[in-house]
């Protein structure tokens, strides 16, 4: 893509009232735009991020068995009512509406309820299950205060995988597979040092839920982390009984702020009861559904991402979600620079080109803040030397490369 | 895709309370669930189809120099009162809900606003214009009827891409490319032989807009249609004046039933003036950005597909919108047909394997439901003769095909 295309516009300055760094970093940048505290538009650089990490998640879930469907957001009352879930003292922070005859509507801040429900359509016998089924989409949730940047917001963009098995064993072998696909997931996202699976509260069907905590300052979070088994504790169940319970020991544990960038949850037959999703077993006799949810925020990952990967020039993109591979920077007019670029592209390499009217100083402060992984300079100086100058967005010093050796060096 | 994984099933009979054929079909065949009246959940098969349409648009409007924007679907009271656009006498479809501190946000139904507004940031001068973007999601419309399945929804998928250009001239330029996209696009989707453009009420600014309306019994529109010229007039601006106008002969007109599939409209001032979005001229001097918009309903067209392609025994999708090219049945167990799927597969083509342990009727009917453009048959039968029957969903009649000429016959 050409920038002189791009319709965005770096800033020198954050908006004032803007706190958090991601956000400062995204708005700055021009990957996001705040609407009002909690809600961004995505601009073009920051869509290209988010659909990276949507289609890593997805290729994971698709492993795991998942399919993916599209749900709605206007929700119906009544069958949230069913759980107790439509009240606003059990959950505080739904968005409301109406439509014109008056009946109150919910804005999905969750799918537990309408996809239960949804399945008494398909689940009959044992014969159907297990089901996997799988979300991409944004949700709303009405928080008091939205102050985290993109990391918490009003609305925002997450999967959440839903599973239905026929009973507790079925459920556990699943539950151990998202396990693992959610530690490929931020292995993959260039977040797998820094996250903890981490014990957290269950609910009434098991002991324990799972978080993907990312150790970080920017964290809300409060866990405490066995450094050498990546396995921690939420600070809401740090207690001696758990620590034995799941085999730590508190000399090893050290405490850390982190997000919480996924979560996984038992759940049970806490939905399928009150819904009534049931089916028949092999010996005909009705079973309710035994159901599992697992979540990921996507804009939040994003916004953590940033919070890991930036210095004081601006964001440091890991190459697996970075907008653009190569950001392609002629100074001056060159034909060089335009043979290149359309050489990349030929060869499906994804290039920003910054064909601007601009200087140096400002082309390469704008390089840095965009952060995108490989800088490609083109200028009289290396021409001289018969190629490019190619530096990495995450290391100091960059080399001359010659034309003919640069596809092979930035791949 | 095995379709022993598929979680849907098809049924014998579509929901009571839903009369229109093309969310019969389509819930039938599992494509889509029905949360209430305008409401529905996209289910696996759906939302294959609804990403190829979004695909074949994205391909379009990237063509005319747009980029792909995620706007937002809370929206600001503010920014909508400057417009007087918030005022339910004005729009009498709003989804309101609420902030926790009781401050109204509106529910996305289109976004100039807050575009408009969003563009104040990244426009200073004329060398910032012009700017294409676009925005595929779903948004809201609080309709007191929903009676037309997923062709008039209170949720539901669409394409807006908004257009801000330094004057009318530039402006009209890009109308003209944005028509020949909109063509383009319903050609490939199917829709090209049955689409008119057609001349609508314009606005302050114009004084038509111009639709694109489909042919169709089911349509809620009616246009006079010269069938020749394949131009178009909207019942609404059906006068003597506008005929002579825009050159059309009453004699050659025929009345017919229309479904408006999308619709472009030059905006002017209309909103970059309330919202003050300008920029300096060449001269130095202050201007407004001359706005347009361009709007394709992404499940409306799912729907227009569907009553226009169907027969008494289903759905018959055209090749570039279909879930998959080829449904695979083996009847009974046999080797072969997972041969060939996992030799399809490595092949590239995209197809759904009916493995389920069904009756040949069971998987006939089934087949015809869906629509699935290729139906490849392994039977006793076929294996005999050397191959597999080859039929195609618009077709009545099958034929032989050996194996190894498969993939060039169904390509």
């Amino acid at each position: 893509m050409r920038q002189s295309q791009l319709f965005t516009k770096t800033q020198k300055n954050a908006p004032k009232g803007e706190i958090s760094l991601n956000a400062q970093l995204l708005i700055r940048g021009g990957f996001i735009h705040k609407e009002m505290a909690g809600v961004y538009t995505i601009l073009p650089l920051g869509l290209r991020i988010i659909n990276k990490i949507a289609d890593i998640i997805r290729s994971e879930m698709n492993q795991t068995g998942g399919v993916e469907i599209q749900s709605a957001a206007l929700q119906k009352k009544e069958t949230w009512e069913k759980t107790g879930r439509w009240n606003d003292d059990v959950v505080d922070n739904w968005f409301k509406t109406k439509l014109k005859n008056d009946a109150e509507l919910g804005l999905a801040f969750t799918h537990e309820e309408p996809l239960a429900n949804m399945m008494k359509g398909f689940v009959s016998s044992y014969k159907d299950l297990p089901i996997y089924v799988y979300d991409i989409r944004s949700v709303f949730r009405n928080e008091v205060r939205a102050k985290s940047g993109i990391m918490r917001g009003r609305e925002f963009f997450w999967k959440a995988l839903y599973s239905f098995s026929k009973n507790e064993a079925e459920h556990n072998e699943y539950y151990e597979k998202a396990k693992t696909a959610y530690k490929n997931i931020f292995d993959r996202i260039g977040l797998g040092k820094e996250t903890y699976l981490t014990f957290a509260s269950g609910g009434s069907f098991s002991k324990y839920s799972h978080e993907f905590q990312t150790v970080c300052e920017a964290g809300e979070d409060i866990i405490y982390a066995d450094e050498e088994k990546k396995v921690a504790v939420n600070k809401e169940v740090y207690t001696d009984d758990v620590l034995k319970n799941i085999g730590l020991s508190k000399e090893k544990l050290v405490e850390k702020k982190a997000i919480e960038v996924g979560n996984i949850f038992s759940l049970g037959h806490k939905f399928s009861e009150p819904l009534d999703l049931k089916y028949k077993d092999e010996k005909g006799m009705d079973q309710f559904v035994f159901m599992g949810c697992y979540g990921i925020g996507i804009s939040r990952l994003m916004g953590t991402i940033v919070e890991l990967n930036n210095d004081e020039k601006g964001i440091v993109w890991p190459e697996s979600v970075a907008p653009f591979r190569v950001h392609l920077i002629s100074l001056g007019k060159n034909d060089e620079a335009e043979k290149i670029y359309d050489n990349l592209q030929k060869n499906n390499v994804e290039i920003l080109y910054d064909d601007r009217d601009a200087s140096a100083g400002e082309k390469f402060a704008d390089a840095d803040l965009l952060g995108i992984p490989w800088r490609v300079v083109v200028s009289e100086k290396s021409l001289a030397s018969g190629g490019v100058e190619v530096k990495k967005r995450s290391e100091e010093k960059g080399e001359i490369v010659k034309f003919e050796e640069l596809i092979g060096k930035i791949r």
